[in-house]
């Protein structure tokens, strides 16, 4: 393992910004509040963890004006602790890169065009007339199909698959077991069962694009299914054929996107949230967990639809009304008309009673 | 990469019916009504794209007798218009075989019978006793257990994984990443931990199922987890052991079937419905997106439960109500009882509150 | 394929404990009661099978002593039928277990230790200084990081991905295609894109932990990612970074876990359960099927929250007023006031229908 970069506080402000407050120290890894010793850097990015400040045993802290207060020791102070936070760790992190070349173990066709500074690990296999850019990655057994493009600085991990003909940006990554550019879902039912539709879309994905882990982004079925810049999906995501997901979108794992829906810019979904297809979302949309889209949505703003849990039993008591809300609300209706024009109360109404 | 099929017209309805209008062009690929060019034919299988047609330079369109006016180029009228587009695409996107072999990286058993006309491709392992039928093709990666059979013209894409035993029938496309036949979740409770039960039935895959991207299917515990002729399965899918989905059942992605539930033929389940186990689903039942089905479906017909989105300060109102709505419910009673009997109104009335 | 071995009866009892009644056959398998013939051996666990004893052609039956009176063939009688057929289960059918070695195929880093009765299939690959503990088995195409440690009689199923530095403890069985320590969901966002923050945290899998097939387990952000002894965790499931799974705990297929989550000891979760980040689950706490937890559970329990699913026509009645329950409470309040202060029954009452 090459050993990791030490950088002091007035190094750290001199690359990042903020002001540096107390001894110039040197640290060398990040941690929490709770658990950093003297050799790392913590943050306080929420005001409520501001109390772990006492028991703190970090070399410095990352926080700001508002908490300066309560931290005796070293510490940058910065109006966004937690971005600050993530850039220290950036420089004290830097990605580990293998030396460049071929593994011996590696197959990849005669046509492939793999940059110099590539790196093809152990049993990674490359189709015919791929071009692989500069300073890529593809780590061990994945799977880049015929005619990929994957542009420069961008990471594949293992047993990741990309189909034929997909294009992948500059600086994506792909996390292992991810699946870009399988047949998307096309049936035509020709009254005794279903053929199939060829799938003749690629997949696109822009320039600094995440996908997590075992997340399938289909190809489309006639256009491309398309990825804009700088969207980020975590694992399990499952993305339909000729989706669009707007530029920096962000989804959370467990997330499912039907066929044809377009999703705006600067987007979040919450887990598992499911989007069903043919419909538009518009830019700055939040979608809470567990929510299930079922039209589209044209306005920004942040919405949400799932059942609160309860206790078993008293979740059986209130459910069981859903199935009958219906009547419970025209009962209601019927007891506001009677006690409007007079009717009531008489003793005999059979009707309001289902 | 070898040039695809042209075709005139009037080739296509020798082979698929229909009826031709206007000019015997040629075409060359399908695309969208909005994007396809002179040599593309494209389709019209919505009534509601109709005015699409005006603006379309697609060289033909394929569309039903009802729409025929409105398009003055080249047409062939038919009366499923999404078929006939399949058949032609089908047609003008045939698949690409690799040439038969097995690739000098890939591992095959000494006891594994290969079909000659097989293709087994770069660092592909077939285990011991396993049978690989005509025309198969094993694309890069794939894992085949031991004493697996694959039947004639099936694929099985890059990283797919098959467990020993199993069985999958002809022309079945199995996609990347998708695991058939790990253990079920057999687990008995010892009173301190759980204890594993071997789990020895196998997956058996009928002909002409498709099974999506990491869709996961468990092998049975005792007898077989059985994918009926026909069946389709969209992506990111868990089945569980000892399921079995009837011929030509559709499945979006994210579904999951828990285990020993039999689905019958002919039904369809949106995306990331989630079906209980040992509970059974008649033939011809249609469960929309996001449905947990908790009990048997013993009649045909289409089904439902979501919770429906709101912007999330109106969710927060309404769905506060949910945990108590049997007091609510109970209070319409309370007070349809006061009307009946003429009790109310009355000044004094504390147990109506709850 | 080796000979699987045979017990008689009596061996079983003298190993497992129980009773025997009858005949001391020899059985060779488990069956169920349906399909078992003579050579195997069936178990009755759940009373509502007890009629199918009647037709029951196995060699002999595992059964409580409430039902032995249904049944006059050899029979093993014992307090928990289910678990004692589990037993004999693993005693019928033992792990196999290929020769120890590596294969060929393997590419295997120079620094990583295998201990010697190791099992490294082909197309495997080990990273730089990983250390595969005794009678561990790599199965094909499986990907093991550098620095990653593997304790001994573990399993890791064909293609499945553990990237560095991860800790998989003894007894370990991970199904195929599963990612343990991608990157969490770690980001910042600046303003106008988001920012990666590394995640130098590891997974951590203790002993006797089963991780079904494409199940993604990701790496902590500053600390681990822990799964502790002895729980089970289906297919499909996705847990967030810093996630901590108690002991003994149980989850089904395609339940998600977001980020920082803490889950005690002996719990279960239902299939499609979904959890959100950063709260706390105490031991013994049952989450049923397609349940979202949306905060801290405090006590244990049985906890539900899903939508009961209607003939589509019934939801889309029903599920309407969901949108307006908080109208509604509102309006039976208002009914409950006017009955109660006599201000009812009035004939102008605008203000009672929204």
């Amino acid at each position: 393992m090459p050993s990791r970069p030490i950088f002091r506080l007035s190094e750290l402000v001199a690359r990042l910004g903020g002001e540096l407050r107390g001894a110039d120290v040197a640290v060398g890894q990040v941690g929490t509040l709770e658990r950093a010793g003297p050799e790392q850097i913590a943050f306080l990015a929420n005001p409520k963890y501001r109390r772990q400040l006492s028991d703190c045993r970090a070399g410095a802290v990352i926080l700001s004006a508002a908490a300066v207060a309560d931290w005796s020791g070293p510490a940058i102070v910065t109006s966004d602790p937690y971005l600050y936070f993530a850039r220290v760790s950036a420089l004290l992190n830097p990605v580990v890169r293998p030396a460049p070349g071929i593994d011996p173990s590696a197959v990849v066709a005669a046509s492939a065009e793999v940059a110099a500074d590539a790196y093809i690990g152990p049993l990674v296999s490359v189709g015919e007339g791929a071009r692989i850019g500069p300073r890529v990655m593809l780590q061990p057994g994945c799977r880049i199909g015929a005619e990929v493009e994957i542009g420069a600085d961008s990471v594949i991990h293992p047993n990741a698959v990309i189909y034929p003909d997909c294009r992948i940006g500059a600086r994506v990554i792909i996390h292992a077991g991810a699946v870009i550019g399988a047949d998307g879902f096309g049936l035509a039912w020709n009254g005794a069962a279903w053929e199939k539709i060829p799938q003749i879309g690629r997949v696109v994905i822009e320039d600094d694009v995440e996908i997590g882990a075992s997340t399938t982004i289909d190809r489309g079925a006639l256009d491309d299914t398309v990825i804009r810049q700088g969207a980020k999906l975590d694992n399990q995501i499952q993305i339909g054929h000729n989706v669009v997901v707007g530029r920096h979108t962000a989804m959370a794992g467990c997330v499912g996107v039907a066929g044809s829906t377009k999703i705006g810019d600067y987007c979040t979904f919450g887990g598992s949230a499911m989007i069903i297809g043919h419909i538009e979302i518009v830019d700055r949309v939040n979608v809470m967990a567990g929510t299930l889209v079922g039209k589209s949505i044209k306005q920004a703003g942040t919405y949400t639809g799932w059942y609160p849990m309860q206790p078993h039993r008293d979740w059986l008591a209130n459910a069981s009304h859903l199935r009958h809300l219906d009547t419970l609300a025209g009962r209601v209706r019927q007891l506001e008309r009677k006690m409007a024009t007079g009717e009531a109360p008489v003793a005999d109404e059979g009707d309001s009673t289902p």
